[in-house]
This record gives C-alpha cells, structure tokens and sequence, in this order.
C-alpha cells in the first residue's frame, strides 16, 4: 500500500515539521508514505493563473494510475470511522496507491477538479495549510488503527 | 477580554506544547489566555462517572459570571468567519469573560451540558485532545486576526 500526500508550500515551523515526522514514523507500519511539496504559486499572479500554476505542478507529481482523492472545502462530510472505511476500501479498490492533495485556501483548478475521484472535507473552518497536513496524517493514521481494531488514544 | 480555555489531560508531546505556547504568546495582543488542565479521570471508573468527575473538576475552575462554550461533537459547525464573529459577539455581549472547554470522547457529563451557554463542533472526526487544543488556538487566533481586517497566512 502507498499513499502519497502532494501539497503546496514548505512546512516552515519547526514544531509541526517533527509532528509530521513522528506521524509519518507512525504510519509506516500501515502503508509506505511519501510526502510531496510543490512550490506556492507566486503571489502576483491572478488568481485563476494562480490555481491552474499550483494544480499542474501536483498534477505532474501523481502517476496515471493513481487514486486521487482532494482534502477540500467543498468535499463530503465524515467522521473518522467512516473515513477509515472509506480509506481502506480505496487501497484495496484501487490499486497500489492512493494520492491525497491539500489544496489552498482558493480551492484547485478545473483540471485537478476534473482528475479527481473523490473529494473529502476535514472541517468547515479555514486552516493553515500546514495544520491541514498534520490532521490529515493524523487521520490516515487513526484510520488504520480503526481499521485494525487498535485502540488509540482519543 | 479573558479567554480561559479547560480541558481534561496533560499535553506530552513537546511539539504540541510548542505549538500552544506559539500560539498563546500571538494571541496575547488581542486577549488574556489561560489553559486551565485538570486530571484525565481514571480508566477504571464507568463512563458516566468518569464524565461526572472530569466535568466536575472542569465547573469547579469557572467563574458564575463566566460564558461557557463546549467544544464538542454534538455542537454547531461554523466556517472560521462565523466563528470569529460569534467570538467577538460573545466578547462584546457575555461580559469579561469566556470559558471554552474541550471535552474528551466521550463527552461531556449532563451538568457541564447545563451550564454550558453554546456548542461548537469544529469537525465530525475524533481528534486527540491535544490536537483539538491546538485547532482551537489557532481558530481563534484566526478569529481575531479576521474581526481585526489583518491578512492571515491561510
């Protein structure tokens, strides 16, 4: 099992650097995971030029067969056992790998939009882009545990 | 304005503790924070008298005059910019000051439900509570950063 986490911008606090290390250590007993970072689109730029910059740039990282699923504003609603069991019929649904994309704060462009089998939305309110990562490794791990009937701390 | 945050349990890992302490240290330009930690209660108690103790520890640090918010799954989901205006409204009507608690996974026991003036619910997943006090820093950061008109890294 792969799974694959592309996101745009640098993690730059320290702290969350090594929350993502130590769940991304967690994690590799489930599945093997790799985390992708594409460059910010540059701020000057409008903001469609903008969208369309970051979603080719983390088109160009996923292979054609790869699930692609969209931690997004705009996706469905779940609760964690849910999304453990959503989770794990993907990897057994869907091949060898599964790719989870964090988007901006102004969404992804028509063509990631477009690619995209499924799209998954983690809360209502807006984050930071790098606590979106450190809560979405945080639930793929809690997903296997489910999974797994593993007790985990609450 | 005295924002007083409660919860149940100590945090262990020193990049969450990191994290809060960040957080805190910004959100002291817009108000006085405290977290207030009380004992996790023990294992071996049944559910409803683990939720009486905790929540009993938990009443015992408020003020009367206090507002009091639980941040729980059976609350109301807001985006992050009704979010920040029922914070400042809260502010402006309750008084000088607001008590938000975190409750554990089990929730929270039928007193503290009595006593509590709102609910929130930032995600239908489980989160750890550390985490769930770390997203609530940073959301009403967020929330005084917006009320304010100043642009916030998203």
């Amino acid at each position: 099992m792969k799974l694959q986490i592309v996101c745009a911008g640098k993690v730059k606090d320290t702290w969350l650097r090594e929350a993502i290390e130590e769940y991304t250590k967690r994690l590799s007993r489930f599945c093997s995971l790799s985390i992708i970072e594409v460059p910010d689109a540059p701020d000057h730029l409008p903001r469609e030029q903008a969208l369309k910059k970051e979603g080719d740039a983390m088109l160009a990282k996923i292979k054609p067969s790869s699930l692609l699923w969209l931690m997004d504003l705009s996706g469905v609603t779940m609760d964690s056992v849910r999304f453990s069991e959503t989770l794990i019929r993907a990897f057994d649904q869907g091949g060898a790998e599964l790719t989870i994309m964090i988007g901006g704060s102004n969404g992804f462009s028509r063509e990631v939009l477009d690619r995209a089998d499924f799209r998954v939305r983690f809360s209502d309110m807006t984050m930071t882009h790098t606590m979106a990562r450190l809560f979405l490794v945080e639930q793929c791990y809690r997903a296997f545990k489910i999974a797994n009937n593993e007790s985990y701390h609450k």
